[in-house]
């Protein structure tokens, strides 16, 4: 199966694939910010989801799809954390063996997850081409199954299950606004909102220094050609090629933010929602604020993609 | 009505009657604090409720029971800050006008919430003495209701409540830990679960630096000739007289912590749960984990009892 191919029933068979080893988060509303927003907000918490972020879900149902054999030889993958952190968890649920290839600079609370799941680490440079040949490498050596953090459409459908379960919590929404880093989570999100109703409009939140999903709508062809600098750890992977076509064809609306209303919007959330939620977390409601034409009076499902942040190097200290 | 007339039915009625204003706030676990706890632990997330902490529901109760002539005249009371933002929200709820006398010296955070929910603040000395004297002054220059902070039957019959939703959503527990300040919530929580299930371990959280409830037990009478110390904002008040008498009736055992333990513990809750939690709240784990022979094996329900904390003063930083 290609990720082309994923339609609402792979989500549903994810969502039943995970449902022994996943949360089901809460869904949180805060009144204050409905009025900040003039909008109706229904944040899907998946900071609270197991390992921190809502990579657990993809992870965890590419795990769960390998048949006994590959099972055994293990699982790798390249992270700047929270997918690496998730699939060593995800791993351990079913006991294999994990590799995560880290490029330097990862958030170091993140890399500490990895480790205290049990999983092998192997640092790399920071770029897509290192860590894609890292990958490479572990594979050969080991025979393990490369789990792509957002291409593989294992991981697209496990990631639509947050979606799916927000609506199933919610009830009808308007519009669903997700953070996009590689295109994992939008991807999945649209395919699972779409299938339950063609109406929602789907928005992608994404830091301004890190636009190629932007850009490579505005242009209609994948654009990749740009150095990451943005405060969001999780969103400076590149969009991948799948994802490009699923941005496509369910006509999702990329919002860009900045990293100083990414901050602002970030402390927001722990001020009201009284939820700890890392930079790339705080996109989605930096860009609700920022282009609020697209919502106002309406009923918009938020997902608060995790949690996972360097409590000793908060970004408005 | 008084304190020493409270039975389940009370927190009951209390439920029904905040049921439309209040949240159900969600029950979290975390694998990681269970595995350091050596416990299964429970958390009832109370700084998810409205006005940031379990007080909207005592303060909710209590001004939902009013007749119609009392309640327009108001609702007074004085509030190191969360009882205070809980009143004056509740009194929002049904239109009816809010007075808080607030101590020096509180939480900045705190006092923001209680003027943008629309109450009328009076300054006083960061003394017991002094805040009632204030109170008294408003009250009868007002004529409005006094609703102390914890000694109030229908503060103490809501913050029972939290217990309630908990047993209610957890199932069954072998102990409950709440912190004490005045001791609403904890004589509230002790009714509500021997209500349920006798059998159940009531437990008290309690910082060294404001440990009345300790000394009151440990001497068979209340005691309070003491000044507090602790970064506890939340617990500096004083235990109340019929707080005492339920704390003997439910053999309540009070566990002391001190202020370093609760930061370390505070740390661990915005880490592991990913919940912005006050210090108040992180008593109860750092009570755990200090007196862990009470808890091994066993299944302990925890109150986080609020999240509203000032952003800019960590106290880890």
């Amino acid at each position: 199966m290609t990720a082309a191919d994923l339609a609402l029933d792979h989500v549903r068979a994810a969502a039943a694939r995970i449902a022994a080893h996943a949360h089901v988060t809460p869904v949180l509303r805060s009144r204050s910010l409905d009025a900040l927003a003039g909008a109706e907000l229904v944040f899907k918490c998946e900071n609270l989801q197991r390992a921190g972020a809502f990579k657990f879900r993809g992870a965890c149902n590419a795990v769960w799809s390998l048949d006994e054999a590959a099972a055994r030889r293990g699982v790798v993958t390249h992270s700047s954390g929270n997918h690496g952190a998730a699939l060593a968890l995800a791993a351990r649920t079913r006991g294999i063996p994990a590799h995560v290839v880290v490029p330097q600079g990862a958030v170091k609370a993140k890399l500490a997850a990895i480790e205290a799941a049990g999983a092998t680490l192997h640092a790399c440079a920071p770029t897509m081409a290192a860590r894609e040949a890292m990958a490479a490498e572990v594979q050969a050596a080991t025979g393990a199954t490369l789990v792509h953090p957002y291409t593989d459409p294992r991981v697209i459908a496990g990631q639509g299950t947050a979606a799916l379960e927000l609506l199933h919590q919610a009830g009808p929404l308007d519009a669903l606004i997700a953070p996009i880093g590689g295109g994992g989570l939008v991807g999945g999100s649209a395919i699972a909102a779409h299938g339950l109703d063609p109406a929602i409009r789907v928005y992608a939140a994404e830091p301004e220094g890190a636009a190629d999903a932007y850009e490579s709508l505005r242009r209609g062809e994948r654009w990749t050609a740009f150095t990451p600098d943005t405060i969001c750890d999780g969103l400076r992977g590149t969009l991948g090629e799948p994802n490009f076509a699923l941005l496509r064809r369910h006509a999702v609306e990329v919002l860009p933010v900045g990293d100083a209303e990414v901050i602002a919007a970030m402390r927001l959330l722990w001020e009201r929602l009284k939820l700890v939620v890392e930079p790339s977390s705080a996109t989605v409601l930096a860009a609700l604020l920022r282009h609020r034409e697209h919502f106002a009076g309406r009923r918009v499902g938020l997902v608060l993609s995790g949690g996972n942040v360097d409590l000793d190097a908060l970004p408005w200290r």
